[in-house]
């Protein structure tokens, strides 16, 4: 089998340049990539990568740990997420949580047997203590551990005032929240918090209503949407917590019979490619999903070198007007 | 640090029944399963799935490779991947191509590097020399790869006749079909396909449009279906090749004025979450996504065991109707 030394040979390059564009490290011009490339291909060599971590110690695997993957807020996070890691030399391990608690334990085990280079987690339903002593560095996106990692959030908070203002702004009197519940305490509760501050203020009517760890799972609201739009007939604004959760009122506003924006005005959450494709489209807040996936993966590499990370990272919001508000 | 000998001793266990859990393999009680994770726990035992995999040669990963992970239909085939290799032990390491040449080709050579147990390829930009020799396993879902791997698609060319039929059912006699382009022959030309011998069987006048690679890699298709609809206003009917550009296509229909269904009817394909959050509702061809995740899975894990496997698998559509058309 041909070793480092025969590509480095055959592509006329050192073996540290090869070492580079193994490890996709460094600056590496295009040509050197290609030479590379050539010379593996020529000599049928792939570097197992699985004896160079036993060496290394850690793999330069991320280990990504969500509860959804089919929601629109995850599969957007997902993507922008491995688009950064590949941008810094990782791969990832990709896992779904689905908010079952023995499942997300399962797979903090099995990426610390795998030796990832850190762990990025989006999930909240694996209990802090699962992470104590692993030694291996956790970026948090959107849920806090209180154990001394790191998280990337969005303002949350200054989301939900945002909304609050932009529905009363509108004139709306009746107004409802609708989030996802969750067994453990997340950021995206301080999204009812700024929503609740606003109200309070402006003295407007508000209810909370939270979705339940079924439904969130089975990405279905419309039962509990119907019920909730029929017991509060008066409503004529609501700030649901996903864009997701959002484009579900609108279809359950349309079976009953409320129009939009007319009678009821809606803003939704996060600013995914879905509240674009509603009608009306969704007024929305923007999570800058982009830049929080950046900042999750720099955080991690930072941290695996051994430098010191923020302790809590809050990017900001803005206000997306289309025509649900 | 603890070993697995331990383990089994601290769990009153066999060292081939904590095997068995460890590689998730075989029959597993519920309480086999918890005193080895407590034993685990108690111990800070972590298998080192690195060192193992050295021994056994490939990991129990596959490596999974997309050309999108926004995408609902990929984010749904994602997540149905993940949940089946969940299921019979396998990770997944996701990689996301986005049609970009150089990037499959060196996601391939990663995962042979990594001792992937087999790669699942849903990408269309991995050209076939890549996969010569490499010694994995390749089952590829809704791709062709004519040098003897495995595929799973579904009925495509079903789908574009039903889709045809339904359109002119409802009386449309100007039919378009908008599909993405790809540089490659891909399972999905063949709903063009379906599409256009129904339309010439039945003698309705029709045409067929490519979305550009740029455009599909973007999710951006206003400014082309705005061109298409406006050069061809005597269009009636339209078959898209995704919810996706379905949902685009709506919201076009609503920009020009043109009224859905009343003057204009439209069918996707996929039936992914998105097809229910539209307005109307997107009528559509099912894919039976999970079923070809499932089948998809279990093609990896009998080739990984040396069993034959079928060279084609085509599971059946149907059509799901819902306000479009």
């Amino acid at each position: 089998m041909a070793t480092l030394k025969d590509v480095a040979k055959e592509a006329g390059l050192t073996t540290s340049t090869v070492s580079r564009v193994l490890n996709n490290r460094g600056y590496i011009s295009d040509n050197a990539r290609k030479k590379v490339g050539d010379a593996m291909k020529k000599l049928d060599y792939y570097p197992n990568e699985v004896a160079r971590s036993l060496h290394g110690k850690s793999t330069n695997t991320i280990g990504l740990i969500v509860p959804h993957i089919r929601h629109p807020y995850f599969a957007e996070t997902i993507s922008n997420l491995e688009d950064q890691a590949y941008k810094k030399g990782y791969k990832i391990l990709l896992f779904n949580s689905q908010s079952v608690h023995e499942k997300a334990v399962e797979y903090v085990n099995t990426c610390v047997g795998n030796r990832v280079a850190g762990i990025i987690l989006c999930s909240g339903s694996v209990p802090m203590e699962v992470f104590e002593g692993i030694g291996v560095p956790i970026i948090t996106m959107e849920r806090f551990l209180e154990n001394g990692t790191a998280s990337v959030e969005c303002d949350n908070k200054q989301g939900g005032a945002m909304a609050a203002e932009k529905l009363i702004s509108c004139g709306c009197r009746h107004l409802l929240y609708i989030g996802n519940v969750n067994s453990v305490s997340m950021p995206a509760d301080l999204r009812a918090e700024g929503f609740r501050d606003i109200c309070e203020k402006r003295k407007v009517f508000y209810k909370e209503f939270s979705t339940e760890e079924l439904q969130y799972n089975d990405m279905r609201y419309d039962e509990l949407l119907d019920n909730i739009l029929k017991k509060y007939p008066e409503t004529d604004g609501v700030f649901a917590s996903s864009d997701f959760i959002g484009a579900q009122i609108l279809q359950t506003c349309r079976k009953l019979g409320i129009r939009v924006p007319e009678d009821m005005k809606i803003v939704g959450f996060d600013d995914v490619n879905l509240a674009s494709l509603t009608t009306p489209q969704l007024t929305t807040i923007h999570q800058p999903i982009k830049e929080m996936a950046e900042t999750a993966v720099r955080l991690l590499d930072d941290s695996v070198a051994g430098k010191m990370v923020p302790r809590r990272t809050v990017l900001p919001v803005r206000l997306v007007e289309r025509g649900t508000a």
